[in-house]
């Protein structure tokens, strides 16, 4: 079998010596890899490159399609972009996983018994960054979750059980507050499940889930999420672990997948020796997999666990009566190596089967089905405010409606996403950010026009009412596709 | 002293025996309360309610300002609206407040030191749930996060902890990604921590604050949150206590405050004498705090803590070899009045005190200081696929770029938060939602005019492109006040 190109990047801080110790056990367990190493991270920053990586680097990436990185130190001051993130969005590196797994009692844990990979969508949600400040008192994100998006994450989820050999997926979400965008992504979940009949498929509401997970760990299997909901339990997993220090992820996208640590650089430990090399290996480990050397993978992963077990520690996760040895980078990568062969006869070992060449794959994503999208008003947003957070709705009202006509009227004013007019309360607390909601004087789903808009939107400046942005609304196949 | 008089509702399920429970205890402790009841929940939402709120039940919410509440069942079926929802946006209930605290030994915990109140924000964020569809893909949540919002929240959790004798308050937020949104409640937190000098401030990011938290309740005190992060992080951190059970909350506005159990209203254990009052009954405690009854509060709190510590314990909490007695509602709660007057030994008794009246109150938000807002530019958002999610940016800029012109020119075209247009990668994913930036001619920051951006929305729609959504691009004081 020939080598795989890999594009290897050591890094700033701790990074140069936990590759060493990784790069070490992959070759004397026999990693078949052929290694392009790409300078990234502080010295590139420092010499002028925003992002932390140059330009021929990214060719490098596009080649070998593979990165295992090194942690990276991104200079104080502003100016600086992250490199995790350009690499993530130019790439479209969709999945971010996690296995967060209890080496209990080897390293201590209130949590003995977990297994849990978080699997987290990484390019949509309010993550995307897209934000406002159209008033003075109000700012806006935007959450965007699409259909494709949601399926390459949700298919990646129950890729990775069956290929993984896990019992379960579970789906996060808050589709009973955020019907339609967590709606979407739970409708795709109920969709591509059924498709996995050996793989059993569950959902929690995000919140008591997250109770749930925090608490009992050992009821999870592969969890599925939302960018931002899979943010904050991914590092709530791994802590409650005990493995902060201990975990690799994998960032994957179509064509290109990221291999890391998911801890820092940790400059004060840089140099000496000391740093637990543990992550990036474990990185590494899922890079096997990935390049289909599941034989090397099964073989490292199992002399690491046995190391573990042995209490050949380094000094983060060594503890008196628990812990044997207390060694520094390079004697634990050798460790790991004198106990290639062997496995772990606490802990499970692992077992990692060769990539089955599908006669027939799923598509990651589907092609969209169009619907019959028909334009049945607009929500105006107004900037407005008469110095009073109580009871100004009614002052408002008449001069919106003043601008009525051309076939569109107001139906309701709303602020903070609570109906203030026509019939609102006044102890109802308003900001100076408002939602006039436009539909056609025929009654609401009757279509209109992009015309119709824009003239609307003309009265309204000509009547010095301050637009400030501007949301369609639409009915598709005939059904209404807004909140109220 | 004269009464207080306050609103009850009796609820479904287990509520009424629960609220029984909790109102015999208050009594036996010396309440100076008058009870005004009101019918809420199922029963209203059948005799077709929608809220599951008679109108005349808000006249003695709006007159009490004071609602203790049992916990309600909404019917089955479309149709029916959260009750706890349409309180809290019509009264304006902006903090949901939830103590969340270990009973160790007495109650089984992974975490025997934790006592963390949860200050969540109750009325912005995505919760405020205003949704859009307007492409085949994609699906849009807006958040909001407004300066008198985040200003009443932090406020309040200040003010909470200078009354409840608190140490520490600690702000949770997503800063480093959504700069405005987060940034803003950050920026408010940090200009009203100094107002409370006695009170140590911090922050962390949501993701490994939320680790933290998960991992070692012990090292936080009071923690304010944006709506979304509260949700999931009062769930976690009650449960890992081991108080779901056990829990109580309140829900504050300007004018009404309500008061709860966080759990539901069990249906099935209904009628039999077995549930567990305590966390309506903590709830009913945060209520006579609010009502400046502390000597009846910690009279009580102290005897429910005693009766806890001596093993007198409903099924839900018995467990063998802690527990001493297993009884029942009603037996419960005559064993804390039988205790009304003893502390407990082992946990640590509660002191309340009255409250201060503040010769010299700081307002809950202040008056915003109006700034020069100018605008810049516009976001246009189209609806636009040509059957592919792969590098068909580059013939959609050209088509755009058409309209150039009265001022306004195409800066770049940006999918799902990632620019694509000009000088996009051709491996970036795209979905229908793309999001066209204009700017002046004469450079970005040169103000333009509404007339000038709705000429351009004219062009758009002459031209036959789809937009969906528009945004517009200010400057605040001079300062560009949107994302890239």
């Amino acid at each position: 079998m020939s080598n795989v190109p890999i594009t290897v990047a050591h890094g700033d801080g701790i990074g140069p010596e936990i590759m060493e110790a990784t790069l070490h056990i992959l070759k004397e367990a026999g990693a078949r890899i052929d290694i392009e190493t790409i300078a990234i991270g502080e010295k590139v920053y420092l010499s002028g490159n925003a992002a932390g990586i140059a330009p021929e680097s990214w060719e490098s990436l596009r080649r070998t399609k593979v990165f295992l990185k090194a942690p990276i130190t991104t200079p104080q001051g502003g100016g600086y972009s992250s490199l995790n993130v350009a690499v993530r969005k130019t790439l479209g590196l969709y999945a971010n996983v996690r296995p967060c797994v209890s080496y209990h009692p080897f390293v201590s844990t209130k949590h003995p018994v977990m297994d849990v990979v978080i699997v987290r969508e990484n390019e949509e949600d309010t993550y995307a960054g897209i934000e406002y400040r159209q008033t003075d008192q109000v700012e806006e994100c935007l959450k965007l979750i699409s259909r494709p998006g949601s399926e390459k994450i949700v298919r990646y989820a129950f890729e990775y059980a069956k290929k993984f050999g896990r019992k379960k997926v579970t789906c996060f979400i808050k589709d009973n507050i955020m019907k339609r965008t967590d709606g979407l992504f739970h409708r795709v979940f109920e969709q591509i499940a059924p498709e996995y009949p050996g793989i059993e498929a569950d959902h929690w509401i995000v919140d008591i889930g997250s109770a749930k997970l925090a608490d009992t760990p050992e009821n999870f299997d592969v969890i599925v999420m939302p960018n931002l909901y899979g943010d904050v339990l991914s590092d709530v997993a791994a802590q409650i672990a005990g493995s902060v220090g201990l975990a690799g992820s994998s960032n994957i996208g179509e064509n290109v997948a990221m291999f890391e640590a998911i801890h820092g650089s940790a400059p004060r430990r840089a140099g000496q020796n000391l740093a637990n090399p543990s992550g990036l290996f474990l990185g590494s480990i899922l890079m096997l997999v990935h390049i289909n050397q599941p034989d090397i993978a099964e073989r490292a992963h199992n002399a690491w666990l046995r190391t573990i077990e042995d209490g050949v520690h380094t000094y983060d996760m060594f503890k008196d009566g628990i812990s044997k040895e207390k060694v520094g980078t390079r004697e634990f990568a050798q460790a790991v190596v004198d106990r290639i062969g062997q496995k772990p006869e606490t802990l499970k070992p692992v077992t990692y089967t060769a990539n089955v060449v599908d006669a027939d794959p799923k598509p990651i994503y589907s092609m969209p089905t169009p619907q019959k999208k028909e334009l049945v008003g607009v929500d105006v947003f107004l900037d407005w405010w008469k110095g009073s957070f109580y009871g100004v709705a009614n002052d408002l009202g008449p001069l919106v409606e003043a601008v009525n006509g051309d076939g569109l009227k107001l139906q309701t004013i709303a602020n903070r996403g609570v109906k203030v007019y026509p019939g609102g309360f006044s102890d109802t607390f308003t900001v100076d950010h408002w939602r006039c909601r436009f539909v056609a004087d025929l009654g609401e789903g009757t279509a209109v026009t992009h015309g119709q808009i824009n003239s609307l939107l003309q009265r309204l400046a000509t009547a010095g009412l301050d637009v400030i942005k501007t949301e369609n609304l639409y009915n598709f196949d005939g059904v209404k596709s807004y909140s109220a």
